[in-house]
C-alpha cells in the first residue's frame, strides 16, 4: 500500500474505506490529496478483493472544506500555477477537481459517499460521481463558487443536474449558499441521513449488500453502462451494448452461479473477477481527451 | 386479431388492454411473449380507434417474474441461442427485452402500465418505456441482474435514470435488491399506488382522460417529441421540430376543433387520425440500426 | 428604456422586474409581447447593474393565459401567418414561443419566475428556461396543447423533462390537463409556493441573495455552463470548459475579492462586469441555427 500523507486507505472484508485525512485542515483539498485519491482508486480497481469503496472524511467536523487556500496548502494545490499558460488546451490548465472526478467516473468499483460534515467547493463537487451518497445529519453542503468569484468545477455542471434536476442545480450554484443535510436529502443529493455514529455503519451495510450478493463483473459493467449509456441520445445506443453484455455474460461462470444460487436459495459465490473476466468488448468507448 | 398464446389483447371504447398471460408461470417472459407483444403494439398503432394502451399482468401475484429460466420456457426464450455467434453485431445477439422496448419506444399510442404484482428483471425493465406507470400496493420491483451474474438489459441503462435520476438508478441496479411499491413511488418510478381492485379502474380513468379530451395526432406527436427531443444536446433541436409541428397542426382540422370546442365549452370530436393525418415531416428522424 | 405596450420593465437596486401586462387579456401572449420580452432581455443583459431578472404577470388572476386566440390578439400573434410557406426551414415557420425561449436560454442574468396565477400553453412553456420558478398558491398550470389539436412548443419537449423527469412530463403533456400549484411543487416544476402577497417579496429575496453575494461574471458563466454542459454526453466536455474557467477566473479581480471578503468575513464588492470581464474563451459554443 502506498504511503499516503493526506488520505488513508483501509481494505477489509471486501470493502475499501478511503478517508480524507488532514486533521487540522478540515480535510481541505490539495494537489497531493488529488494525487493520492487517484492512486487509491487505481488500487481499489486493481484489487479484486475490493467490492465497494466508501469515501469519507476524518473527524466529526468536515468531509472536506474545499480547496486549501492557505499559503501552506496552496504550495501544492490546484491554484498554484506559477507559469502563466496562454494555450488553454495545455494540460497544466486542467482543473484538479476534474482530474479526480474523471478518475472516479471510471472506477470499476461502486463508490459510496459517507459525508460526515462540512462539504463545500470541491468537497461537494468531488462527491457527485459517487454512485450513492449518505450523510450525517450534521453535514452541510455548498456549491460556493459564485461567492468566490469563480465557477463550478470538477465537471459538476455535468453531474449535478443528473442528480437533482436543473432547477435545484441552478439555485445551489447561482446563490452559492450553504445548505443543510435535510435540504440535500429532500432535493435528492443524498440518499439517506444518519446520526453521526451510525453513518459509517450504514455505509458499510450498503457496501455489504453489494459485496455479498452481486457479481463483481456485473457491478463493474452496470456502473459503466448506467453512467455512460444514459447520456446518449437514443436507447439503441444502450441496446447495442446491453445485447452484447447479456450475450457474453449469459455464458459466464458468474451467470451460472447467479442462477444456480437463486434456484437453490443460497448465497452466491461468484468465481469471475474484474481483472480477468470483463467481457471482450469492454471498454466499448473511446475516452475523450482534454483539449 | 392474432391468436396469441402468452398475452391477451382486448380493445374496447378506445382503450387497448394488453395482458401478460401465463397463469402458471407468473407471466414470465419468453421469446414468444416478446413476439406477441411486438405484434400487439403493431395492432394498437394501426387501429385508429385505440387512443391508449394499458399493459398489465394476469392475476394478483405477478406482473412479470422476469425471463423464464425453466427448461420449458427456455426452449423459446431469449437465452436459447444454440449457435455460438462470434460477431457481436449479428442480429442474433440482440437482447429480446431490448427488441421489445425499442418497439414500445416507437409506439404512437400512450402506454400506461398497471403493475399488479411482482416485476423483476425484464418484468421491471420492460415497463420503463411506458409513459406512465401505476402500481398496486402489493407490487414489488427488482433490477436483479447483478444478483444473477448478468447486467441490466432492455435499454434500461438509458431509460431508468430519466425516470428516477442517477443515484436511485445506480443503487437499484448495483444492489439488485427487491423493493416495495412504496419505494417505487417515493423515488418516482411509479406515478401512483392503488389497492389491487382499484388498479385497473385507475389506469382506465387515466386512459379515458386522454381518449376523451385530446387529439390522437397531437398525442402521437407529443410522445415522439418528448422522448426524442429531450435527449438532444440543445433546445434548438426541439425548436426545429416543434416549429414545424405548430405550423402544420395549426392549420389542421384537429386544431380547429380543439379551439372551437374550447371556446364553446364542449367535449371535442377530433376528425384527424394517426393513420392518415400525421404531419408531412413525420417521422423526422433516422432510426439507428443495431450494429 | 423602450416604450413597451404589453410588458413593463422596472429596474431597481440591481433587480429587473419584467411584468407581462395586458390587464384585460389575462396577459395572453402575442407577437408584440414576444418582441418586447426579447428586447427586455437584451436590456437586462447589457445593463451591468442588473443582477437578476424576475418575470411575473400583472394582476392576481393570470401569469399568462397562453397565446391570444382572439381576432384582436391574432392580428399580431404567432398564429397569424397569412402567406402559406412550403419550405419548413423558412424563418417564418419558427414558433414564437420558441424564439422567446431560446433568447431566455441565452440570458446572462438569472431568471426567476414569480407565477402569480393561471399559466397555460405558452404561459407555462415560457417559464421552463427560467432558472428558478416560484408560484402563488393560487397558480395553475397546463400544458394544454393536446387538447387544442396542436403539440407542445417553445422547446418544452427539451426543457420539461429536465425539470420534472420523463414520467411527469409525459403525463402533463399527453393529458393536457390543468393542474394545481401544489402538484407543480410536488413534481418539481416550481421551487416554492407563497401566498399571493408574499410571492414578489420571496422572489425579490432570492434575487437579493444572488445580487448581494455573488460575482456577476461567475453567475453568467455558471448559468451557461449548467444549461449547456449538462446536455453533453461525457463529463470531459464539462472538464474542458470548467478547467479554462477556473484557470482564467482564478486570476480575476472578482476571485481575489471573493477570497478576500470570505477570509475577512465581510460582504463582497465585486469589480468585474459581464460587459467587460467575461473570460476570453466565452462563448465557447457555436449557436445552432434554425433550419
Amino acid at each position: 500500500m502506498a504511503d499516503y500523507t493526506q488520505i488513508k486507505l483501509d481494505i477489509a472484508d471486501g470493502i475499501a474505506t478511503l478517508t480524507l485525512h488532514r486533521p487540522d485542515k478540515m480535510n481541505a483539498f490539495t494537489r497531493t490529496m488529488m494525487d493520492e485519491m487517484i492512486d487509491a482508486i487505481d488500487v481499489t480497481d486493481s484489487d479484486d478483493s475490493v467490492r465497494a469503496v466508501i469515501v469519507t472524511g476524518h473527524g466529526d467536523r468536515a468531509f472536506c472544506a474545499g480547496a486549501d487556500l492557505t499559503p501552506e496548502g496552496s504550495s501544492g494545490n490546484i491554484f498554484a500555477r506559477h507559469d502563466p499558460v496562454e494555450d488553454l488546451s495545455d494540460e497544466r490548465v486542467r482543473d484538479g477537481g476534474g482530474r479526480l472526478v474523471l478518475r472516479l467516473f471510471n472506477s470499476q468499483k461502486p463508490l459510496i459517499g459517507a459525508c460526515n460534515g462540512v462539504a463545500v467547493g470541491v468537497g461537494a463537487t468531488m462527491q457527485l460521481p459517487f454512485d450513492i451518497r449518505l450523510a450525517s445529519e450534521t453535514a452541510r453542503f455548498g456549491f460556493v463558487f459564485a461567492r468566490r468569484g469563480i465557477t463550478p468545477e470538477a465537471c459538476s455542471s455535468w453531474f449535478l443536474p443528473r442528480l437533482v434536476g436543473m432547477q435545484t442545480a441552478l439555485e445551489w450554484c447561482m446563490t452559492g449558499r450553504i445548505f443543510s443535510a435535510e435540504e440535500a436529502l429532500e432535493r435528492g443529493l443524498v440518499r439517506s441521513l444518519h446520526a453521526q455514529e451510525y453513518l459509517m455503519p450504514a455505509a458499510i451495510e450498503l457496501a455489504r449488500e453489494i459485496a455479498d450478493n452481486t457479481s463483481a463483473v456485473s457491478v463493474a459493467m452496470t456502473r459503466a453502462m448506467l453512467w455512460r449509456l444514459s447520456a446518449t441520445d437514443h436507447p439503441m445506443m444502450a441496446h447495442r451494448i446491453d445485447s452484447r453484455s447479456i450475450y457474453r455474460l449469459g455464458k459466464s461462470a458468474d451467470s451460472k452461479e447467479g442462477v444456480a444460487s437463486f434456484l437453490e436459495k443460497r448465497q452466491p459465490d461468484y468465481p469471475d473477477t474484474v481483472s480477468s473476466d470483463m467481457p471482450d468488448f469492454y471498454p466499448w468507448w473511446d475516452e475523450p481527451e482534454y483539449r
